[in-house]
Order: structure tokens, then C-alpha cells, then sequence
């Protein structure tokens, strides 16, 4: 059986004119995809879009076959069962999934609806917004110290697009993972130079790969120093040296690029930007309809922010719930919402129960 | 395989001390239960009771086998099978449930725990309260005028207890579902004349019970009347006649006995007089911790009451998780509260997957 998390949804990714829908959820992470259900139910069309290449956000990314205990009603599941579950509520009503997008920009314009903009060119044009980004997307971590940012993309890299551009060069690779050991492995093969840089001569890779980089060192195909990247010497805006701080002092070495890959860390990226109220990185809510500062934008799951707020997946499906009731009046302003109940309108619980509720 | 909502719970009914414990969980419905769950995840003892003589609630007395489509990752179940689920997820923490037990007084100590005493005989020494009681306890729907309230027991019945009290007697039976239909016929076994009143020609209760009265009807055992209840004349607090409105007129018949079977309503019962903010006939609680007006209190599920409550299962079980947060503060006033992840302490987890996380 093929898991839902692994199926891509196919989606045209160049609309020549907007997408129109009632509610942009951005992230499909479990709260997210609960959304899209609720969504349905309350008579609201969406699309999701989500920066990964998959369903499921950060819990697929970060502990897939985990067992989770405090869902309600579900003694024990690992987050691939728990998306699964959710993509098959979800799917009655067939919510566009648009992966490997990331919002870049949202503009409220004069009739009060959204222009939301990825930056890999789709256009939404939306009554409201949800962001069920979780702790925001992930991006590389990157280096702590200011002289490395000019740098970035010619001299230090975090991520290697194209093994021919190092061809021939002095590479530094940092870090002690399963991406900087195959990497440094990979470089190897094509550079003058390869040194992997890690603070402590132990891995988080797979053994069979850090198998491979210490016979390549011990073969003279590659080095590794056990150290931390001090600071980068670049006159001219030139990657020349860098410092590399050890036990009992530092080393310097010549360089031409420094491939940094410490892993991936969550950012809330450009919704920073967005004007919203953010407290400790969270998006400040209403507790009564998870509103953000901005009318029309809300905020669900681990990315709100309110008192006492619990970072429970659970939190997040009550908050997306009462959300989308309050969209609603964004969408249909002149239309009272039906209320609905636990067991709700028959027709509708026969269509999801034969899997064709199809959104109008 | 016998379902957990026909289960009793086994618990010692006259203990000889009130029994002590963190939380007090009043209702076993799904939030109830989940509660139970959630307070044994975050480290509470707790004991449950109702007022009911099974589990699971006001889903359980009224639509037991509809299916329910709004649990988050449970695309369908029925009310029964979501209680099922929620004793097993609870099942390790071994929360008692005390069933048939209805809550009568609470009173704060000095030392700000709460002694509760059900009408039963129980008595609860508890840090903390919470109400997951639904909709009330489910009481008899009763007549709406205020002369009846002084002839309950004696001539105004809203159950029967014992056949033999109508033995000889003329009785009015109102009412149209199974209870009305069943006790008319059984009460003309014993009682002089029975007079089922009824608002149209038309029940509610199994058509083999309807034929049967008709039957009874055409064989004189029995009269049916097409009418309301009006008025009642008892002077001297005696029963003497009662006045039926029908359509184009009213009729008055002599009568020693009304009993009144029009259903069961939910009421707040004793809970409307704790000195507890009610709005709307719900319990007014604080979104951040879902704590009432009277702060040791709390109020989770559909009793609780806060703008844009929505009347979801889902929203209970967000509820109750933060009001155990809150709930905490009380049972230890001086330790912190580890923070617990949807994924928690693996050695929770552990007995938990095991059934054999006991309290403490």
C-alpha cells in the first residue's frame, strides 16, 4: 500500500489567471489537512499549499513513524498513519494540494479579498487566509556571523546544486550529518581539495556512510578536522581562508568554497513580513476565532500564539474549526452559515461517506 | 465482543472517607473520558462520575449508532464506537467511574480544595473540578404551569415507580413515545380507567406498541384522547379533574393520577446554583484555561460557554487538555509542570502502550 504522504497531488503549477477560493490554507501539515476537511463541512471551498514536496509538514519531516498517543479516539499512530487518516477525511471534498510552494507575499486589496503570491509564480486569489504553517518552513541553518551573508551563493553554500562548480577547488564542508558526509563524499570526486568539518568525531549519519568518509580520509582521498567554523577570511568579497576554532586553538586553511549544512531549521520566512502581530515567533490570535492582528488572516496550530497555548495537534483541529466559521463571514458575507452539528446534514455525511462531496 | 458503554464500572459505592484525588471529571462522555486521558498524561490523578447508568454520555442516550464524521483522523464512527476508543486510550491511568452518582453540592475548604457530595452518598476531597457534563443531567421534561409542582409524587407522576399505587384509580397517561405508550398500557391492568392524551394521532414510540394500544382502545381497555394538558383543578391538593385543550374546545375529565411522560430534557440541575457565571444556560469559562467564574472550576464540551463556542466534540477535547494545564496548578501549587509534546516521554509512553500506566 502506497502511503498518502509519498503521493504527490497533481496539480497544473502555471495558471495563467489566479486561483479563486474561499480559504488559502498555507501548510499541510495534520492541522492543515484537518482544515480542508472542516473547510467542506462548513461549506467553504480552499486550496492548500505547502513549501515541502510532501504532505504531512513537519511532523512527516521530523518523526514519521513516531507513535503518537494524544490524539482523541486513537490509542497510538506514527504521523504517517495520522496523515493518512487525515488525507482520507479530506478527500471528499477535494481540496488542491500545491506542493513545493512557499507564500512569498499577500496583498489585501480594496474589496477586502486577498492577492497571495508564491514565489514559484501562483497566484491565489482568496476571501482568507489560514496559515497552518507550524513552526514556519524549514530552511538551512545558517552561519551565525554577518560576513558570511554577502558571500552566500558564490563562496558559502547551503546546498550543493551543481557538483561541476567546484571542480578543481579547496572545499570546506561543515557539518556531521547525513548530507554533509555524503556530500563531502561526493565532492571529493571532483575537487582539489575536500575537508569535512565537524565539532566531534562521532556522526548523526547512517554508519555505512561514515564508514565510507573515514576510508576516503584514511585513503589521503579527503580530510576531516574536528572543529567549528570561527570565521571566514573573504577580501573583495572573495572567499579566502577559514578560521576553524579546535581544543587548544585554531586552525586557518585556505579555501575557495564553504559548503555549510547543519540541518534544516524552522523559520517563519516571509510571513514575518506580512504585518502581523507575532509574539516569540507565533502569530498573535483571538482566542475566540484564531484571528490574527490582520482581519481575514489566521493563524491555527503551532504557529498561534495565545496565552496558554499547548502545542498539541489537537489544539490545532479546535482551532482550525472555529477559524473556518469565522472565514466564512469573509467569504459569504451576506449569507448566515447554517450551524452544524457533530452529526450533521444528512445529505452531505452521505456524500463524504461515499467519497463525493464534491465542493461547488 | 461486548461493548464498553454496557460495561459498569466496578467501584465501591459507600466508601467510609470522602476519596481523595486532583481532579474531579463530572460526566463520562467523550470529553469526560479524554480527559481522564489527558490528566494522566500530564501527571493528575482523577475519579469520573455521572449521573447516568452507563458510559459515554448524552451521544450514547440519544443517537448511540449514528455515525460521526467531524473526529479529527476518524473519517466515521458511531457515538459507540468513539467511547470505545476513548476507555481504551484512557484505559491505562485507570481513572474509576462512578456511574448513577449525581453531583448535588460543591463547597471550597479553607485550604481551597473542594469537598463534593453526590445525592448518592459520595463524597470527593479534590483539588480541582471539572465539569464536562454536557448539556445537564437529564431530567423529565415536566408540566409548564405551577400548580402541578405541589401534586409531584402524590398526583403528578413523571415516572412510575410502583403498579400497584394505580390500582383502582382513574389515571391520565400524556404523552406520545415509547414510555406514554407502555406504561398506559401497562396501568390498564390495574387502574380503573386509563386516558392516554396525546397532542395528535400520531407517535413516536414502535408501531408494534402503538397497534397494540389501538387494539386496547377498540377493546375498551382503554381511551386515547387527541389534546393537551391545560389546566389542572386540586383543591385542597388533591387531584380532582383535568382540563384538555382540543381542537374547537376543551374536555375535562375527572382523574386521580396524571403521569406525564413527554421525554427527557437536559438541565444545568445543582450546577445552577454554584455560584457560577451561567450565560445562555452554559457555564461562562475563559478561553485560555476554560476555567469558570469561580477559579478551581472548570467547564469543558458543550457546557462550556464562550464567544463563538461551537458545539463540538473536537472543541471538548482542546478544552479539557488546557484546562488540565490550569487544573495543575492547583493539584501542585509548587512543582512545574514538565511541558508535554504531542509525542511525550517515552516512558509514559511506554506503560501507555503496555495499559499499564497507573497512577500514582
Amino acid at each position: 500500500m502506497t502511503s498518502e504522504t509519498d503521493t504527490l497531488i497533481d496539480v497544473p503549477t502555471s495558471p495563467t489567471s489566479p486561483i479563486s477560493t474561499d480559504v488559502l490554507i498555507i501548510g499541510a501539515g495534520p492541522v492543515g489537512l484537518f482544515a480542508a476537511f472542516e473547510a467542506g463541512v462548513v461549506g467553504l471551498s480552499c486550496q492548500i499549499v505547502d513549501t515541502l514536496e510532501r504532505i504531512g509538514g513537519q511532523c512527516i519531516e521530523l518523526y514519521p513513524d513516531k507513535p503518537i498517543y494524544d490524539i482523541p479516539a486513537i490509542q497510538s499512530c506514527t504521523a504517517r498513519e495520522l496523515v493518512d487518516r487525515l488525507m482520507e477525511q479530506c478527500r471528499p471534498f477535494n481540496a488542491p494540494i500545491h506542493l513545493g510552494q512557499r507564500v512569498e507575499s499577500v496583498e489585501q486589496r480594496e474589496d477586502g479579498r486577498w492577492t497571495v503570491t508564491t514565489g514559484q509564480g501562483l497566484v491565489f486569489d482568496t476571501a482568507a487566509i489560514m496559515l497552518a504553517a507550524g513552526n514556519g518552513a524549514f530552511v538551512p541553518q545558517r552561519l551565525a556571523f554577518p560576513e558570511a551573508t554577502p558571500l552566500e551563493g558564490s563562496h558559502v553554500h547551503y546546498s550543493v546544486q551543481n557538483l561541476a562548480d567546484f571542480a578543481g577547488k579547496t572545499v570546506i564542508v561543515a557539518g556531521g550529518g547525513d548530507s554533509a558526509i555524503d556530500w563531502a563524499l561526493a565532492l571529493r570526486k571532483v575537487a582539489r581539495r575536500v575537508v569535512l568539518v565537524h565539532r566531534r568525531n562521532g556522526f548523526s549519519a547512517v554508519a555505512s556512510s561514515v564508514d565510507e568518509m573515514r576510508r576516503a580520509v584514511d585513503a589521503g582521498e579527503m580530510e576531516f578536522m574536528v572543529g567549528s567554523i570561527a570565521s571566514l577570511s573573504a577580501p573583495e568579497n572573495k572567499l579566502a581562508s577559514i578560521e576553524i576554532r579546535q581544543i587548544g586553538g585554531t586552525a586557518q586553511i585556505d579555501a575557495d568554497h564553504l559548503v555549510v549544512l547543519y540541518g534544516l531549521v524552522a523559520d517563519l520566512g516571509p510571513i514575518a513580513t506580512w504585518d502581523l502581530k507575532i509574539v516569540g515567533g507565533r502569530v498573535d490570535v483571538d482566542t475566540s476565532n484564531y484571528e490574527s492582528s490582520r482581519p481575514g488572516i489566521f493563524a491555527v496550530g503551532d504557529i498561534a500564539n495565545y496565552p496558554n497555548k499547548q502545542k498539541l495537534i489537537l489544539s490545532g483541529f479546535h482551532e482550525a474549526s472555529l477559524a473556518l466559521r469565522k472565514a466564512y463571514t469573509y467569504a459569504y458575507p451576506d449569507k448566515k452559515r447554517v450551524h452544524v452539528h457533530s452529526s450533521y446534514d444528512a445529505g452531505l455525511a452521505e456524500r463524504i461517506a461515499s467519497g463525493s462531496a464534491h465542493q461547488e
